[in-house]
């Protein structure tokens, strides 16, 4: 790899062009695109320019977006619309989705009157939704066909087809009546008909699904390519099984992302422009700011309290951390499960259920921990004054009350959400750390104003 | 479908076993799994007892592993064996390797001599390796093999491979050293050689390798399936791109239940006994807490600055919040772009001068608004004192200085412990919380000791 590398760049100092073809000749696509990658920029167009159109058009689909964009930039608009127009419809509807609208225009314009429609019609879908995913290219056969019919088409029209595993039968109007895998068709007399080896059992997507279903449905599934249909059941297009790994990978960067409090990126870390990240991230942490402003309303609420016991803030951190963690815990746990489909919002109960009885026990672990601490301490040393049982007291009983809490606002918060129709995912550690933060105050300060009056309040 | 079900129930209860053969004919495994999941537990077993051998172990292999694990109990032997025997190897080995020890040994005992070597092969593999996610099930050729020759070992040999996509070539001691894909076959003149359709580079994984790896490599190769070799290069067995989907999302809920400050649950959150829950959430919620004491400590030797000044009280909580809520946001984006291999450890200055300007700006951002707020407020009341500008000061400048330090903890945190052979997901939004909480704590009251000496000091 190395030495094919060295190979290339001299080609290109010498301007060898002959050497340059001998040496990507016969290199696969992706360890071409690997290679081209590590080019520097301007040494990329010329070593582009001189590959076949097929192998351009491949290697380019290699590329991440942020390449191919950069790429388009750098080649002349006739190898442009070449690549374009061999690319496969559903990597270039990835491309053309990624920049800019005027930049989407211009390079739909290049493309030949067929591909052209094909690409239209694949934008026509909704961001984030099957439609935008699916390919045309797929085999349909007639339920009337000979197995020898059909392998006979495939050799024709195979070359352009995405999957080879899966053959669609569909009726005269298009409309989509079966699935049948390929094996099938190798395995079984020429001479049969279509009609025998259907079963008239298929799973199928609509163009309008989301891209979230599109993933639970291949899990269970198991298949390596869906077909689409539009809203009369007409075949348009597949899915396949490759482009649903890059779905689901991209959909648990975005929970990620969203769930440590900050809009989700969009865009590979080390790439994405510096104030673009500035503002993505800025967006929440002022959100959440603000409403964390209201902990110093709360505290200022409880000011004579600390005048009086100084020793009642120095647990506070201590207190309202400890609400937050098991409240970031319950609810990552219920996103994720909302995310898998392993619960929906008619569950609530059963996990508002769980949730009481966990906080509860999680509750009483910190809680003795607490108490044990503040009582320890105070058996070596002064720092908790006399009335120390009662401030271990006060301490033990507020984190069972907070760490309750906590567990029951982080695992109903993105069941709240969902209701309303936002993503579960946004109930993000540091939002529900914050929401239970403020109620923690008050809990804390109200336990210590019953047990400690009389004596320290 | 409900039909489906109702007729099936009613052929249970008056004991009708023709008609429940009829109802479940034809009726597709994925189908089939989700009606048995329905039924009460008492009568999954008899429909499974009439279902045919094949279809009984495809439609089990459908179920998920508490379903297969509830169901292999109440079968008798004999049919437990039939399922075992004929279910497909990844997916036994997956059920096996969910089992208690003595279990597996059991179940072993059951399968033929054949099937029983493969499973303790499959099972010989450390657990989350490419190894135990293999099919042996694959088809293998050799170079001077005739396209007819291929094609007649595939319509005998075919019925067990799990995907007909790609052929392996092998040489004579089993060496890996070609994989073409099955329309290549398909698409030429059955009279050439296996070596003419050959270009000798293949991408393989080692068995050793671990899941995580196997991801990635699939999300690049675009393939459907990945050929397995031993450490000599030995085709061993195949990985199909649908298992890796199921792997993915696997990871992904690792990762976010650990980053949400909990042990990996890896059962579903409905199904998992209460107190292995609670064992696995109390863990860190700890640890945590042990940590989170030294706050009271971090309190409690700044007690006399309090006393004098108890206004710092009052924003104790919004500060540490703000370089909580930073540090998590900043730890998510390097955990996913490292589990993502956008990033790796050698990037560590990149990301640390990116981290030092994004701490710097939504530094400046939070603690702006910070003096703002104390500013404003204090011209319309006196909440806080006559020093207050003094006090807006001490809280924007501490502000800034808690939001630059979250952030760079947060973004290092996870390089640190990938380095010291951890998993990075474990720096959690609660870890890194906690972390930046106690030397935040220190942060804000030296800057309120330096800007309010002399003063409220």
């Amino acid at each position: 790899m190395q030495s094919i590398r060295i190979r290339l760049e001299e080609a290109i100092r010498s301007r060898d062009f002959a050497g340059l073809r001998e040496a990507v000749d016969n290199l696969p696509s992706s360890d071409l695109s690997n290679l081209i990658s590590e080019l520097p920029s301007e040494q990329q167009a010329p070593v582009f320019r001189i590959l076949p159109r097929k192998t351009a058009a491949t290697t380019f689909e290699y590329l991440p977006l942020e390449k191919q964009e950069e790429l388009l930039k750098s080649l002349a608009q006739d190898d442009v619309a070449a690549i374009l127009n061999e690319m496969s419809p559903d990597d270039r509807t990835m491309l053309l989705e990624e920049l800019p609208a005027t930049a989407t225009r211009q390079l739909l314009s290049l493309l030949n009157e067929k591909e052209r429609a094909v690409a239209a019609k694949l934008l026509g879908y909704p961001e984030g939704s099957v439609g935008r995913l699916m390919t045309p290219d797929y085999i349909a056969v007639r339920p009337h066909w000979t197995i020898r019919q059909v392998l006979d088409y495939i050799r024709v029209h195979g070359p352009d087809s995405e999957t080879l595993n899966l053959v669609y039968v569909v009726d005269e109007r298009g409309v989509l009546i079966d699935d049948i895998r390929m094996r099938r068709f190798l395995l079984s007399d020429p001479e049969r008909h279509v009609t025998e080896l259907m079963d008239n059992h298929f799973i199928a997507l609509k163009a309008t699904d989301d891209r979230e279903t599109a993933v639970n449905v291949f899990r269970k599934a198991d298949l390596a390519a869906l077909p689409v249909t539009d809203s009369e059941g007409v075949l348009i297009g597949i899915v396949t099984n490759d482009d649903m790994l890059d779905v689901a990978e991209e959909i648990a960067t975005e929970d990620i992302q969203m769930f440590g409090g900050s809009e989700a990126l969009e865009e590979p870390y080390m790439q994405i422009a510096f104030f673009r990240m500035v503002r993505k991230r800025a967006g929440w942490l002022v959100i959440l700011f603000l409403g964390e402003m209201l902990t110093a309303t709360a505290m200022g609420f409880f000011e004579k309290e600390i005048e009086r016991a100084v020793v009642l803030a120095l647990f506070v951190p201590l207190i309202i951390s400890s609400g937050g963690n098991s409240g970031s815990q319950a609810a990552t746990l219920v996103i994720r499960a909302l995310a898998l489909g392993e619960v929906t919002l008619r569950d609530w109960w059963r996990i508002m259920r769980r949730e009481i009885f966990t906080g509860l026990a999680l509750g009483a672990i910190l809680g003795g921990i607490g108490f044990l601490r503040i009582t320890i301490w105070s058996i070596f040393s002064d720092l908790y004054g006399s009335h120390w049982l009662l401030v271990a007291l006060t301490v033990g009983v507020a984190l069972l009350g907070i760490v309750l809490w906590g567990t029951l606002a982080g695992s109903m918060l993105p069941l709240i959400l969902r209701r309303l129709g936002f993503d579960p995912a946004a109930s993000s550690a540091p939002f529900v750390a914050t929401l239970v933060d403020v109620t923690g105050l008050v809990i804390y300060f109200s336990v210590a104003a019953i047990i400690l009056r009389g004596t320290l309040l």
